[in-house]
Protein backbone atom coordinates (compact mmCIF):
# COMPACT_ATOMS: atom_id res chain seq x y z
CA UNK A 1 0.00 0.00 0.00
CA UNK A 2 2.96 2.15 0.25
CA UNK A 3 4.50 1.60 -3.37
CA UNK A 4 4.57 5.24 -4.02
CA UNK A 5 7.12 6.27 -1.06
CA UNK A 6 10.38 7.77 -1.56
CA UNK A 7 10.45 9.62 1.90
CA UNK A 8 9.77 8.21 5.15
CA UNK A 9 9.57 11.38 8.07
CA UNK A 10 9.86 10.38 11.65
CA UNK A 11 8.91 12.66 14.24
CA UNK A 12 11.93 12.81 16.65
CA UNK A 13 10.87 13.54 20.68
CA UNK A 14 8.40 10.44 21.61
CA UNK A 15 8.64 8.35 18.29
CA UNK A 16 12.17 7.98 18.32
CA UNK A 17 13.31 8.92 21.87
CA UNK A 18 11.35 9.63 25.27
CA UNK A 19 10.82 13.23 25.48
CA UNK A 20 7.74 14.58 27.03
CA UNK A 21 8.46 12.69 30.38
CA UNK A 22 11.02 15.09 30.94
CA UNK A 23 8.81 17.94 30.25
CA UNK A 24 6.08 16.93 32.92
CA UNK A 25 9.22 16.03 35.63
CA UNK A 26 10.52 19.72 34.70
CA UNK A 27 6.82 21.28 35.57
CA UNK A 28 6.78 19.46 38.37
CA UNK A 29 9.78 20.57 39.52
CA UNK A 30 9.02 24.49 38.73
CA UNK A 31 5.90 24.21 40.24
CA UNK A 32 7.22 22.77 43.82
CA UNK A 33 9.80 26.17 43.06
CA UNK A 34 6.38 28.12 43.06
CA UNK A 35 4.64 25.83 45.90
CA UNK A 36 4.77 29.18 48.19
CA UNK A 37 2.74 31.19 45.34
CA UNK A 38 -0.04 28.82 43.78
CA UNK A 39 -1.29 24.90 43.99
CA UNK A 40 0.33 23.12 41.38
CA UNK A 41 -2.44 22.70 39.24
CA UNK A 42 -2.59 26.34 38.94
CA UNK A 43 0.93 26.74 37.98
CA UNK A 44 0.67 24.32 35.59
CA UNK A 45 -1.93 26.07 34.15
CA UNK A 46 -0.65 29.02 33.76
CA UNK A 47 2.46 28.10 32.70
CA UNK A 48 0.90 26.70 30.19
CA UNK A 49 -0.87 29.70 29.23
CA UNK A 50 2.69 31.66 28.85
CA UNK A 51 3.87 28.55 26.57
CA UNK A 52 0.76 29.18 23.89
CA UNK A 53 0.99 33.28 24.42
CA UNK A 54 5.05 32.45 23.45
CA UNK A 55 4.89 30.53 20.69
CA UNK A 56 4.29 33.35 18.51
CA UNK A 57 8.25 34.79 19.85
CA UNK A 58 10.06 31.32 20.79
CA UNK A 59 8.17 28.73 18.49
CA UNK A 60 8.86 25.48 20.53
CA UNK A 61 11.82 23.70 22.07
CA UNK A 62 13.65 24.05 25.69
CA UNK A 63 14.72 27.41 25.44
CA UNK A 64 11.53 28.88 24.49
CA UNK A 65 9.79 26.61 27.50
CA UNK A 66 12.92 27.81 29.72
CA UNK A 67 12.09 32.06 29.40
CA UNK A 68 7.83 31.00 29.57
CA UNK A 69 8.82 29.23 33.34
CA UNK A 70 10.55 32.64 33.59
CA UNK A 71 7.87 35.08 32.68
CA UNK A 72 5.25 32.63 34.45
CA UNK A 73 7.26 32.60 37.64
CA UNK A 74 7.55 36.67 37.63
CA UNK A 75 4.03 36.99 37.25
CA UNK A 76 2.89 33.99 39.47
CA UNK A 77 4.94 35.15 42.40
CA UNK A 78 3.98 38.73 41.96
CA UNK A 79 7.58 39.82 40.60
CA UNK A 80 8.51 38.56 44.82
CA UNK A 81 10.46 35.55 43.45
CA UNK A 82 14.38 35.25 44.25
CA UNK A 83 17.37 35.51 41.87
CA UNK A 84 18.04 32.08 43.10
CA UNK A 85 14.79 30.54 41.73
CA UNK A 86 15.07 32.29 38.83
CA UNK A 87 18.76 30.23 38.41
CA UNK A 88 17.15 27.21 39.45
CA UNK A 89 14.34 27.49 36.77
CA UNK A 90 17.42 27.40 34.01
CA UNK A 91 18.78 24.69 35.68
CA UNK A 92 16.00 22.94 35.36
CA UNK A 93 16.09 23.91 31.54
CA UNK A 94 19.49 23.44 31.24
CA UNK A 95 19.35 20.01 33.19
CA UNK A 96 16.64 18.71 30.23
CA UNK A 97 19.26 19.65 27.51
CA UNK A 98 21.51 17.10 29.03
CA UNK A 99 19.05 14.49 29.58
CA UNK A 100 20.58 10.65 28.74
CA UNK A 101 18.40 9.36 25.54
CA UNK A 102 15.81 6.59 26.29
CA UNK A 103 15.21 4.81 22.85
CA UNK A 104 11.44 3.98 22.07
CA UNK A 105 11.58 0.32 21.96
CA UNK A 106 12.07 -1.38 18.93
CA UNK A 107 12.89 1.89 16.72
CA UNK A 108 16.48 0.61 15.82
CA UNK A 109 15.16 -2.58 14.33
CA UNK A 110 12.37 -0.08 11.70
CA UNK A 111 15.22 2.24 11.07
CA UNK A 112 17.18 -0.68 10.20
CA UNK A 113 14.78 -2.40 7.48
CA UNK A 114 13.21 1.22 6.06
CA UNK A 115 16.21 2.32 5.48
CA UNK A 116 17.37 -0.17 2.82
CA UNK A 117 14.15 1.19 0.60
CA UNK A 118 13.97 4.68 1.39
CA UNK A 119 15.61 7.77 2.26
CA UNK A 120 14.59 8.51 6.01
CA UNK A 121 14.66 11.96 7.66
CA UNK A 122 13.89 13.05 11.20
CA UNK A 123 11.61 15.75 10.94
CA UNK A 124 11.16 17.98 14.33
CA UNK A 125 9.40 20.64 16.09
CA UNK A 126 12.82 21.36 18.11
CA UNK A 127 15.94 23.29 18.04
CA UNK A 128 18.65 22.37 15.57
CA UNK A 129 21.10 21.78 18.22
CA UNK A 130 19.06 20.27 20.84
CA UNK A 131 17.60 17.80 17.97
CA UNK A 132 21.13 16.86 16.45
CA UNK A 133 22.66 16.22 20.01
CA UNK A 134 20.04 13.70 20.92
CA UNK A 135 19.94 12.45 17.62
CA UNK A 136 23.64 11.75 18.26
CA UNK A 137 23.57 10.08 21.95
CA UNK A 138 20.75 8.23 20.35
CA UNK A 139 23.78 6.44 17.89
CA UNK A 140 20.65 6.49 15.40
CA UNK A 141 22.47 9.07 13.27
CA UNK A 142 23.50 6.84 10.44
CA UNK A 143 19.80 5.60 9.43
CA UNK A 144 19.25 9.27 8.89
CA UNK A 145 19.65 11.30 5.54
CA UNK A 146 19.51 14.71 7.39
CA UNK A 147 17.41 16.74 10.33
CA UNK A 148 14.03 19.02 8.77
CA UNK A 149 13.88 21.45 11.26
CA UNK A 150 10.35 22.77 10.82
CA UNK A 151 9.08 25.87 12.89
CA UNK A 152 5.77 24.21 12.57
CA UNK A 153 3.92 21.08 11.67
CA UNK A 154 0.85 22.57 9.59
CA UNK A 155 -0.04 22.00 6.13
CA UNK A 156 1.57 24.86 4.94
CA UNK A 157 4.88 23.59 6.69
CA UNK A 158 4.72 19.97 5.40
CA UNK A 159 3.90 21.74 1.93
CA UNK A 160 7.48 23.49 2.06
CA UNK A 161 8.93 20.03 3.33
CA UNK A 162 7.74 18.72 0.09
CA UNK A 163 9.36 21.57 -1.96
CA UNK A 164 12.14 21.25 -0.08
CA UNK A 165 12.66 17.03 -0.80
CA UNK A 166 11.44 17.78 -4.16
CA UNK A 167 8.22 15.26 -4.07
CA UNK A 168 5.33 14.91 -4.90
CA UNK A 169 2.93 14.61 -1.38
CA UNK A 170 2.02 11.22 -2.13
CA UNK A 171 5.84 10.18 -1.93
CA UNK A 172 6.06 11.37 1.71
CA UNK A 173 4.88 9.26 5.07
CA UNK A 174 5.52 10.75 8.03
CA UNK A 175 5.67 8.34 11.16
CA UNK A 176 5.25 10.52 14.59
CA UNK A 177 3.25 10.16 18.20
CA UNK A 178 1.01 13.43 17.67
CA UNK A 179 -2.49 13.25 15.42
CA UNK A 180 -2.21 17.08 15.45
CA UNK A 181 1.48 17.63 14.24
CA UNK A 182 2.76 14.05 12.34
CA UNK A 183 -0.83 13.18 11.09
CA UNK A 184 -3.76 15.27 9.93
CA UNK A 185 -1.78 17.94 8.47
CA UNK A 186 -0.18 15.22 6.23
CA UNK A 187 -3.60 13.31 5.36
CA UNK A 188 -5.11 16.40 4.32
CA UNK A 189 -2.24 17.21 1.69
CA UNK A 190 -2.51 14.01 0.21
CA UNK A 191 0.74 12.48 1.90
CA UNK A 192 0.97 9.67 4.00
CA UNK A 193 0.89 9.18 8.21
CA UNK A 194 1.22 6.50 10.35
CA UNK A 195 -0.04 7.28 14.25
CA UNK A 196 1.61 5.74 17.11
CA UNK A 197 0.67 6.89 20.44
CA UNK A 198 3.10 7.92 23.04
CA UNK A 199 1.23 7.48 27.11
CA UNK A 200 2.07 11.30 27.62
CA UNK A 201 0.88 13.74 25.00
CA UNK A 202 1.36 17.60 25.80
CA UNK A 203 -2.17 19.13 26.25
CA UNK A 204 -1.41 21.55 22.47
CA UNK A 205 -0.67 18.30 20.72
CA UNK A 206 -4.31 16.81 21.48
CA UNK A 207 -7.14 17.37 19.06
CA UNK A 208 -10.77 16.31 19.49
CA UNK A 209 -12.98 13.51 17.60
CA UNK A 210 -14.39 16.39 15.47
CA UNK A 211 -10.88 17.32 13.31
CA UNK A 212 -10.13 13.78 12.99
CA UNK A 213 -13.51 11.54 12.17
CA UNK A 214 -12.68 12.40 8.50
CA UNK A 215 -8.91 11.16 8.55
CA UNK A 216 -7.54 8.46 6.57
CA UNK A 217 -4.39 7.23 8.36
CA UNK A 218 -3.12 4.33 10.48
CA UNK A 219 -3.10 4.15 14.57
CA UNK A 220 -0.11 1.38 15.68
CA UNK A 221 0.38 0.76 19.11
CA UNK A 222 3.78 0.12 18.57
CA UNK A 223 6.55 1.31 16.14
CA UNK A 224 7.34 -2.47 15.43
CA UNK A 225 4.18 -2.76 13.71
CA UNK A 226 5.24 -0.77 10.70
CA UNK A 227 7.56 -3.53 9.25
CA UNK A 228 4.02 -4.90 8.52
CA UNK A 229 3.13 -2.81 5.93
CA UNK A 230 6.57 -3.02 3.99
CA UNK B 1 34.76 30.53 -12.89
CA UNK B 2 32.01 29.56 -11.31
CA UNK B 3 31.06 27.24 -14.06
CA UNK B 4 30.27 24.35 -11.76
CA UNK B 5 28.64 25.43 -9.04
CA UNK B 6 24.76 24.17 -8.53
CA UNK B 7 24.03 25.90 -5.46
CA UNK B 8 24.27 29.18 -4.14
CA UNK B 9 23.94 29.32 -0.25
CA UNK B 10 23.38 32.76 1.34
CA UNK B 11 24.49 33.60 4.92
CA UNK B 12 20.89 35.58 6.57
CA UNK B 13 21.71 38.00 9.05
CA UNK B 14 23.96 40.74 7.96
CA UNK B 15 24.45 39.49 4.68
CA UNK B 16 20.53 39.82 3.05
CA UNK B 17 19.77 41.77 5.71
CA UNK B 18 21.16 44.04 8.87
CA UNK B 19 21.33 42.07 11.89
CA UNK B 20 23.90 42.67 14.03
CA UNK B 21 23.76 46.21 14.90
CA UNK B 22 20.52 45.36 16.57
CA UNK B 23 22.72 42.79 19.42
CA UNK B 24 24.63 46.13 19.86
CA UNK B 25 21.59 48.35 21.04
CA UNK B 26 20.08 45.20 23.03
CA UNK B 27 23.62 44.59 24.61
CA UNK B 28 24.10 48.75 25.05
CA UNK B 29 20.13 48.39 26.82
CA UNK B 30 21.21 45.89 28.92
CA UNK B 31 24.18 47.60 30.29
CA UNK B 32 22.35 50.92 30.79
CA UNK B 33 20.00 48.40 33.12
CA UNK B 34 22.61 47.05 34.94
CA UNK B 35 24.62 50.32 35.06
CA UNK B 36 24.47 50.65 39.03
CA UNK B 37 26.62 47.31 39.24
CA UNK B 38 29.14 47.68 36.56
CA UNK B 39 30.63 50.09 33.89
CA UNK B 40 28.89 49.21 30.05
CA UNK B 41 32.75 47.66 29.10
CA UNK B 42 32.62 45.37 31.82
CA UNK B 43 29.38 44.28 31.51
CA UNK B 44 29.79 44.05 27.47
CA UNK B 45 33.20 41.72 28.23
CA UNK B 46 30.71 39.45 31.15
CA UNK B 47 28.32 39.17 28.56
CA UNK B 48 30.10 37.65 25.77
CA UNK B 49 31.75 35.36 28.23
CA UNK B 50 28.77 34.29 29.36
CA UNK B 51 27.36 33.96 25.73
CA UNK B 52 30.49 31.63 24.91
CA UNK B 53 29.73 29.65 27.91
CA UNK B 54 26.26 29.16 27.05
CA UNK B 55 26.67 28.22 23.07
CA UNK B 56 26.82 24.40 24.14
CA UNK B 57 23.82 24.62 25.90
CA UNK B 58 21.83 27.19 23.50
CA UNK B 59 23.75 27.58 20.37
CA UNK B 60 23.23 30.73 18.22
CA UNK B 61 20.07 32.88 17.92
CA UNK B 62 18.37 35.52 20.18
CA UNK B 63 16.57 33.08 22.57
CA UNK B 64 19.78 32.09 23.62
CA UNK B 65 21.05 34.94 24.06
CA UNK B 66 18.22 36.40 26.23
CA UNK B 67 18.84 33.53 28.66
CA UNK B 68 22.46 34.40 28.96
CA UNK B 69 21.54 37.96 29.41
CA UNK B 70 19.54 36.96 32.60
CA UNK B 71 22.52 34.99 33.75
CA UNK B 72 24.83 37.58 33.30
CA UNK B 73 22.28 40.26 34.96
CA UNK B 74 21.93 37.53 38.09
CA UNK B 75 25.80 37.05 38.73
CA UNK B 76 27.05 40.93 37.83
CA UNK B 77 24.06 41.94 40.37
CA UNK B 78 25.32 39.13 42.84
CA UNK B 79 21.82 37.96 42.87
CA UNK B 80 20.52 41.29 43.48
CA UNK B 81 18.71 42.43 40.43
CA UNK B 82 15.02 42.91 40.74
CA UNK B 83 12.00 40.87 39.14
CA UNK B 84 11.21 44.12 37.05
CA UNK B 85 14.53 43.89 35.71
CA UNK B 86 14.35 40.23 34.90
CA UNK B 87 11.61 41.07 32.79
CA UNK B 88 13.04 44.30 30.65
CA UNK B 89 15.49 42.09 29.67
CA UNK B 90 13.10 39.70 28.45
CA UNK B 91 11.27 42.75 26.95
CA UNK B 92 15.00 43.61 25.09
CA UNK B 93 14.92 40.12 23.69
CA UNK B 94 11.10 39.82 22.71
CA UNK B 95 11.94 43.20 20.81
CA UNK B 96 14.76 42.03 18.58
CA UNK B 97 12.49 39.17 17.94
CA UNK B 98 10.02 41.90 16.04
CA UNK B 99 12.66 44.52 14.63
CA UNK B 100 11.88 45.47 10.90
CA UNK B 101 13.90 44.01 7.80
CA UNK B 102 16.58 46.53 6.85
CA UNK B 103 17.50 44.77 3.29
CA UNK B 104 21.42 45.15 2.58
CA UNK B 105 21.45 47.61 -0.65
CA UNK B 106 21.33 45.49 -3.87
CA UNK B 107 20.73 42.27 -2.52
CA UNK B 108 17.52 42.03 -4.19
CA UNK B 109 19.44 42.39 -8.03
CA UNK B 110 21.63 39.62 -7.19
CA UNK B 111 18.91 37.17 -6.28
CA UNK B 112 16.49 37.80 -9.28
CA UNK B 113 19.90 37.59 -11.66
CA UNK B 114 21.56 34.27 -9.56
CA UNK B 115 17.93 32.82 -9.22
CA UNK B 116 17.33 32.23 -13.04
CA UNK B 117 20.51 29.89 -13.34
CA UNK B 118 21.03 28.75 -9.79
CA UNK B 119 19.30 26.72 -6.96
CA UNK B 120 19.43 29.62 -4.50
CA UNK B 121 19.07 28.13 -0.47
CA UNK B 122 19.40 30.57 2.89
CA UNK B 123 22.18 29.16 5.31
CA UNK B 124 22.16 30.63 8.72
CA UNK B 125 22.89 29.52 12.47
CA UNK B 126 19.95 31.74 13.79
CA UNK B 127 17.04 29.64 15.20
CA UNK B 128 13.87 28.65 12.46
CA UNK B 129 11.42 31.02 13.20
CA UNK B 130 13.22 33.75 13.86
CA UNK B 131 15.12 33.47 10.30
CA UNK B 132 11.54 32.36 8.65
CA UNK B 133 10.03 36.06 9.81
CA UNK B 134 12.29 37.37 8.80
CA UNK B 135 12.65 36.10 5.50
CA UNK B 136 8.60 36.58 5.14
CA UNK B 137 9.00 40.40 6.47
CA UNK B 138 11.78 40.52 3.88
CA UNK B 139 9.78 39.75 0.45
CA UNK B 140 12.77 37.66 -0.41
CA UNK B 141 10.96 34.29 0.41
CA UNK B 142 10.27 33.82 -3.63
CA UNK B 143 14.33 33.52 -4.15
CA UNK B 144 15.33 30.81 -2.00
CA UNK B 145 14.52 27.45 -2.63
CA UNK B 146 14.58 26.83 0.98
CA UNK B 147 15.94 27.71 4.34
CA UNK B 148 19.21 25.43 6.01
CA UNK B 149 19.71 25.76 9.47
CA UNK B 150 22.45 25.22 10.49
CA UNK B 151 23.23 24.57 14.28
CA UNK B 152 26.62 25.74 13.60
CA UNK B 153 29.15 26.68 10.77
CA UNK B 154 32.27 24.73 11.17
CA UNK B 155 33.76 22.75 8.43
CA UNK B 156 31.74 19.45 9.67
CA UNK B 157 28.37 21.52 9.57
CA UNK B 158 29.16 22.57 5.76
CA UNK B 159 30.04 18.57 4.99
CA UNK B 160 26.45 17.48 6.11
CA UNK B 161 24.68 20.35 4.13
CA UNK B 162 26.35 19.25 1.17
CA UNK B 163 25.63 15.67 1.87
CA UNK B 164 21.71 16.83 2.50
CA UNK B 165 21.55 19.12 -0.86
CA UNK B 166 23.13 15.59 -2.46
CA UNK B 167 25.70 17.57 -4.63
CA UNK B 168 29.85 17.96 -4.79
CA UNK B 169 31.40 20.24 -2.49
CA UNK B 170 32.71 22.33 -6.01
CA UNK B 171 29.25 22.77 -6.48
CA UNK B 172 28.28 25.15 -3.78
CA UNK B 173 29.44 28.49 -3.51
CA UNK B 174 28.53 30.47 -0.15
CA UNK B 175 28.66 34.45 0.12
CA UNK B 176 28.42 35.79 3.64
CA UNK B 177 29.70 38.32 5.90
CA UNK B 178 31.34 36.31 8.28
CA UNK B 179 35.15 35.20 7.32
CA UNK B 180 35.43 32.57 10.28
CA UNK B 181 31.61 30.62 9.58
CA UNK B 182 30.84 31.55 5.86
CA UNK B 183 33.89 31.62 4.26
CA UNK B 184 37.30 29.55 5.71
CA UNK B 185 35.14 26.28 6.13
CA UNK B 186 34.09 26.00 2.57
CA UNK B 187 37.38 27.00 1.36
CA UNK B 188 38.94 23.96 3.54
CA UNK B 189 36.74 21.52 1.79
CA UNK B 190 36.70 22.41 -1.68
CA UNK B 191 33.73 25.02 -1.92
CA UNK B 192 33.71 28.48 -2.94
CA UNK B 193 33.07 31.30 -0.86
CA UNK B 194 32.89 35.13 -1.70
CA UNK B 195 33.41 37.38 2.07
CA UNK B 196 31.24 40.18 1.40
CA UNK B 197 32.08 42.01 5.14
CA UNK B 198 29.38 44.09 7.44
CA UNK B 199 30.49 47.19 9.21
CA UNK B 200 30.10 45.19 12.66
CA UNK B 201 31.17 41.55 13.02
CA UNK B 202 30.44 39.91 16.41
CA UNK B 203 33.87 39.37 18.38
CA UNK B 204 32.99 35.59 18.24
CA UNK B 205 32.90 35.81 14.11
CA UNK B 206 36.45 37.49 13.93
CA UNK B 207 39.76 35.47 13.11
CA UNK B 208 43.27 36.32 13.51
CA UNK B 209 45.42 36.36 9.69
CA UNK B 210 46.82 33.40 10.63
CA UNK B 211 43.94 31.54 9.87
CA UNK B 212 43.24 33.21 6.92
CA UNK B 213 46.54 33.69 5.51
CA UNK B 214 46.62 30.58 3.30
CA UNK B 215 42.75 30.85 2.09
CA UNK B 216 41.68 31.49 -1.64
CA UNK B 217 38.39 33.54 -1.87
CA UNK B 218 37.38 36.60 -2.98
CA UNK B 219 36.34 39.74 -0.44
CA UNK B 220 33.82 42.14 -2.51
CA UNK B 221 32.81 45.21 -0.54
CA UNK B 222 29.60 45.41 -1.97
CA UNK B 223 27.61 42.61 -2.86
CA UNK B 224 26.21 43.93 -6.12
CA UNK B 225 29.88 43.32 -7.32
CA UNK B 226 28.48 39.54 -6.87
CA UNK B 227 26.96 39.70 -10.28
CA UNK B 228 30.38 40.70 -12.18
CA UNK B 229 31.47 37.02 -12.08
CA UNK B 230 28.22 35.62 -13.14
Amino acid sequence: MYENIKVIAFDADDTLWVNETYFREAEHQFAKLLSKYETENKIDQELFKKEIDNLYFYGYGIKGFILSMIECALEISNYQISSKTIESIINIGKEMLEKPIELIDGIEDVLQNLQQKYKLIVATKGDLLDQERKLEKSNLLNYFHHIEVMSDKKTKDYKKLIKHLDIKPSELLMIGNSLKSDVLPLVEIGASAIHIPFHTTWIHEEVTVQETSTTNYKTLSNIKDVLKFF
